[in-house]
């Protein structure tokens, strides 16, 4: 089975989970429509939906982490639904936030509603994440554990919100390094992945070290899985030409690779660049100028270096629980997968 | 001792609580600073700022009512913190939204550090407020006890979320009625008063009768308050002239006054509000005219009067509990000071 292939076997039961937990919230109805079509599930005329939702990774990653502990999946389902509601509620927000207009190919939900609409949904899924993540109490799980999870939770988006804020005060600045990118995608991304294995460890066991494994599995491949992004955002090649499509480049957006070149560029190179950056908008000449400065301190093959590094200390977080199954297979199996992607 | 002192005389230890929830969130500071600004306490330069921070009145309502079932106040800090924070994330958000330049007397979140951040801030206090809530578990609180007040706080938020789509989407339209307003009110205001007054009782106490009257008690003042905030809005007098400021007039907020002189008026007089509401600015003669008109249908009369009633019925609710003592007496001052004040 390929990673596609596993997240797909699990994308039915998270979707009913979340579905479960919007039962009885209806009115007013198209505030939560608009939460619905921002899942998937419904178009742009809020009539439902055909085709491709998202991939419902970071749930996944919470169901199998259960799975290879426990064996089932049942008391990890209003965890998972909660995990794929926040990541949902902050690309809404932050598709206002950086003025994106498109996401998975359709319009963002700011651009249909605008933006009071917008802020509002978001903040109404991230209420409906903590209302899945509470369904806990009623999947026989000990209030213990359901205070336990609330806080991981909760501290998890203050650092998602953290994340965000670093993100947002590095546009326009020359002086940020590569290790203080690391330190915003380790909150912006990172951490709400750490969080997914960690409550899947946490749910399915007391035992005290196989949930700090499972953290730091998720926490490593979290980082791993944004590099990845940072690469794909460069040098994913555009369908006619073959050519890099470099958008973030043209959004001037100062990833991984990039901060790279910032810092082992030559001194003119540099300078290059400085200069590039401070433009209003880039002409296709200075996204090739950048391009090449890249290219010549293999901005890319040191970034995915860097990737591969978090993914075998990922891996060899998950042989430290000592748990052997098909479970434990797939998280390797999306592991690669997800670090390997080109897309 | 009058509502202001009762008000005041919580304050200090709200605000500590708080400040608790605040500790060992320290960076990046720039994101907290913002929070603490909109809390009263930073100035526009983030320096330590003196004066009026807010009535912190949801709070007040919180503490009084654990403390007069349970005669101290220890475990409801958690939660009073928790309300307090939930109710300026929405302002911030709120602010956005109506694209508000001031509150307070002093300019809005968005108006000093943009939309972005205002937004990735309000969603910061509003994880902060589930954090607030979460401290609970080290006040030696029940988990089954915190697992319900986080499950009454986060589907307030939603009541919340809830009432600020229907506020939103009244706008523009003319069919709205007095009853449709006031349910839109009981989401957008009169829920987080509920909340308050109802997690105060049911911490205090495992009986199931008393936290079902104190929650009756914070809703119907709940609607009290707001519809006093409708008539301020419309008729608090200015300082030099002594005339009706008419802010909410001048804004078309579609308050109840407005709704009953639309439902009341005759049917020259309602084709003229209809005219009027439709223009994109008004003149000082409409705002006159419409005045003119909810004097002629005794608008404000009716809408206190209908404040009145909800503020005799919070008060029967109080007597239902059988209990007296210094705390019950504080909240009937308190709803007697919020229902009759005038700014």
């Amino acid at each position: 089975m390929d990673g596609e292939e596993i997240l797909n076997q699990h994308l039915g039961m998270i979707d009913a989970e979340i579905n479960r937990t919007f039962e009885g919230h209806d009115f007013p109805k198209p505030l939560y429509d608009i939460m619905k079509y921002h899942l998937g599930w419904l178009d742009e005329d809020l009539k439902p939906a055909k085709g491709y939702v998202g991939k419902r990774f970071r749930p996944t990653m919470c169901l199998l982490t259960y799975n290879a502990i426990s064996g089932v999946y049942d008391k990890a389902l209003a965890p998972a639904a909660a995990l794929e509601l926040i990541h949902n509620f902050s690309l809404i927000h932050d598709d206002i936030e950086d003025m994106d207009t498109e996401r998975r190919h359709k319009p963002t939900v700011w651009k249909i509603w605008g933006v009071p609409h917008a802020i509002n949904a978001g903040d109404g899924m991230h209420v409906m994440a903590n209302l899945a993540a509470l369904r806990l109490d009623e999947l026989n799980v000990t209030h213990s554990k359901i205070v336990d999870v609330m806080g991981i939770l909760n501290r998890t988006v203050m650092e998602l919100c953290e994340g965000q804020y670093l993100d947002m005060s590095f546009e326009g600045r020359n002086d940020v390094t590569p290790d203080m990118y690391l330190d915003m995608v380790s909150r912006k991304t990172a951490a709400l992945i750490e969080a997914s294995t960690f409550i899947g460890a946490v749910l399915a066991t007391n035992d005290e070290k196989t949930p700090e494994h499972f953290k730091k599995f998720g926490r490593k491949i979290g980082a791993a899985f944004q590099i990845v992004d940072d690469i794909i955002g460069i040098w994913q090649k555009t369908e006619d030409t073959g050519k890099p499509k470099a958008s973030d480049i043209k959004n001037k957006k100062k990833t991984l690779p990039v901060l790279y070149a910032f810092e082992n560029a030559s001194e003119k190179d540099r300078g290059q660049l400085i200069e590039i950056y401070k433009k209003e908008e880039m002409s296709d000449g200075d996204v090739s100028t950048i391009l090449t400065i890249l290219d010549g301190v293999n901005a890319r093959e040191e970034s995915q270096k860097i990737a591969d590094k978090f993914e075998r200390e990922a891996l060899d977080e998950l042989d430290k629980t000592g748990i052997e199954n098909e479970s434990m297979d797939k998280l390797r199996t999306l592991t690669n997968f997800l670090v390997n992607r080109t897309y």
